[in-house]
């Protein structure tokens, strides 16, 4: 798909990038560092670090940025009664994108137009990945406990602090670990549509809040963030690998879309597949896997490239993974933005620091020119 | 500019659309007609509903049409509430952008993924068009004066319900009919930053409200819909159009940037500047232009063709007419949205109907592989 020019901008140079290389022959690097190594070795923050900052943090440098993260959890107290105002069976995405927009509103990024400098862009950084985790676990308590939880905890990482405040005890640490490698795998992915929107808005020089607002509106989409989802929908449709394998040969058959398989830039398959399907595995053996999901899932995957010469993306075990951690389908587009925006942020600074508004043209294919014919005649 | 491929996929075709013309050769039209004329005929509810349903209404399908729009004016208790915890000194576009995010949250849009089959759009697209100017007049009426005010109205168009809500009197029917052609100008132009960032979060089968957000959101930008604020507060700064002349030779030997000029598709002009011209010069005479703006603004445009050839685009106008009727100036851009949404909501359409993931590629300028070094080494 990525070498033919099938509109949808497939294939087409929006411009330079320094920060993530993907598909064939490099392989998929950060900012040069092989993705299998950061999720092996790292923690998400390390890697958060890197994205933002271009350079591996030191022990020191890691401590301080965590330590802005966890000050960054606070809410502030407009936001919490907007959150409780926000109904309680509103889409979660749809949260996160108000949540984000009126952070907005009430921590205003000001910035110098004439000498294109954004003094407090850095601080707003550390301020999105701190607090988007608070916004989702403060909404949920709310409205399915009636409880305002507080942002206290002793987890000092976001993936442990997350998972300690949606199910209010401790993680394990082997959740803790899932949880960073998942983080890290979907930190970052060069142009992709919610990156791509977030520096097409960036480029008319707003603000980072509008950068990340936007951002969140494109992950929403089920071509996109949604997918994990859509896949951990389809998954639960069956109880047995075999009832699995036919449900699917029946979807093909009436040419239902099916989430989670293929990708725009990937060919062959998506090298983060790899290691979620291993994390899946780890967390089904781990938990008792009584419904089959990981089974069911292997079933999916099978059926699909024999039938489609169709791979899994990151995104469809990346659903059994959060499942087997307890976490709600409708969270796992969330965990997505609490991770991405770490890429989201390190274009918008990159788009920033060499600007040019990005404005494509169109093919007209509407009508010729007509005559105007006055309301009292039509 | 538009001929070159200069970054910014300036003059790259991202796709096909039916909808505006835009530069040489054809002029600017909607839909096949011409500006010029609906501009001069049309209020701007007949050109809304031209962009969304592709051809002019008549009589009947204008006041149906009108009569959706005016239900749609009411705002939720939710948003209302949310409203007034926003606070007031915030950016108007960051209101405007975290209300229609939150009115996603209050009246979600459900559609089929599999079917692809949207049956809320036309409905919320209505809604959109009707309750924006609602949402910008009771947050500043309710942060200004402390008062809640109700969206009942005898003004039967946006264009009069705005002016008549802000000034709590009823309007000149110059600045009504002002209005309405402001609107029309701003209504639609191809594949502009908003619109695109729009397409872009569409594409990936997402919420209208996530599009019209993001699209918001790029608004917002002084590069694109926040010109015309910014060329308010050029012409404020001058007191004689001598001084005018002289401040824009000193900004431009510094080299700051000037706001409100050029154009990323037009080369020679705008072709909808001679139209708002002759409403501010209109409005000016009718007000009694005590502090010669329209003046000052000739003077600002005779320099900049002179010194650097470069033309007044739509925003650069505008800002005069918008402040002869008396509308404060962090308002211009909201405006905007009352009147874009037409043609952001008429892409999303047409987006929806012939889909394809908007994705495109970058040209890697980082650093080659690195080897990972583990923390501790670090």
């Amino acid at each position: 798909m990525a070498k033919q020019k099938v509109g949808g901008l497939a294939g087409v140079n929006a411009g330079e990038s320094g920060i993530c290389t993907v598909g064939t022959g490099h392989g998929l690097n950060y900012r040069g560092y092989d993705i299998y190594d950061l999720s092996r070795e790292c923690e998400f923050e390390e890697v958060a670090y890197l994205l933002l900052f271009e350079n591996l943090p030191n022990k020191n440098e890691l401590d301080l940025f965590k330590q802005e993260l966890i000050k960054a959890r606070v809410l502030p107290r407009e936001l919490k009664e907007v959150l409780k105002l926000l109904p309680k069976d509103a889409h979660p995405m749809d949260i996160m994108r108000s949540a984000c927009s009126v952070l907005g509103c009430l921590e205003t990024e000001e910035y110098d137009i004439a000498t294109m400098s954004f003094p407090m862009q850095q601080q707003i950084a550390t301020r999105l990945l701190g607090i988007f985790p608070s916004i989702l676990i403060f909404w949920h308590h709310y409205h399915i406990n009636g409880k305002e939880i507080d942002t206290e905890s002793n987890q000092d990482s976001i993936a442990g602090y997350f998972l300690e405040s949606l199910h209010q005890k401790a993680p394990k640490e082997l959740w803790i670990k899932a949880m960073h490698v998942s983080l890290i795998l979907y930190a970052e992915h060069e142009f992709n549509a919610s990156t791509f929107a977030a520096r097409v808005i960036t480029a008319t020089i707003s603000d980072i809040y509008s950068g990340i607002t936007g951002a969140i509106s494109a992950l929403r989409g089920p071509l996109h963030g949604g997918a994990n989802e859509a896949a951990m929908e389809l998954i639960s449709e069956f109880s047995s690998p075999e009832e699995a394998t036919q449900g699917i040969l029946n979807k093909l058959a009436r040419k239902d879309k099916i989430m989670g398989f293929g990708h725009r830039v990937y060919v062959e398959k998506d090298p983060r597949n790899v290691v979620i399907k291993e994390w899946s595995k780890k967390l089904s053996e781990d938990v008792g896997d009584t419904k089959r999901l990981y089974d069911i899932s292997e079933a999916i995957e099978k059926v699909m490239w024999n039938e489609k010469k169709l791979f899994p993306n990151l995104d469809f075990y990346s659903a059994s993974t959060y499942h087997f951690m307890g976490i709600p389908t409708p969270y796992f587009t969330p965990i997505f933005i609490f991770s991405r925006t770490a890429g989201w942020l390190a274009h918008i600074f990159e788009q920033r620091a060499n600007n040019k508004l990005i404005r494509p043209s169109s093919e007209y294919v509407g009508p010729d020119k007509r005559d105007f014919v006055p309301l009292q005649k039509r």
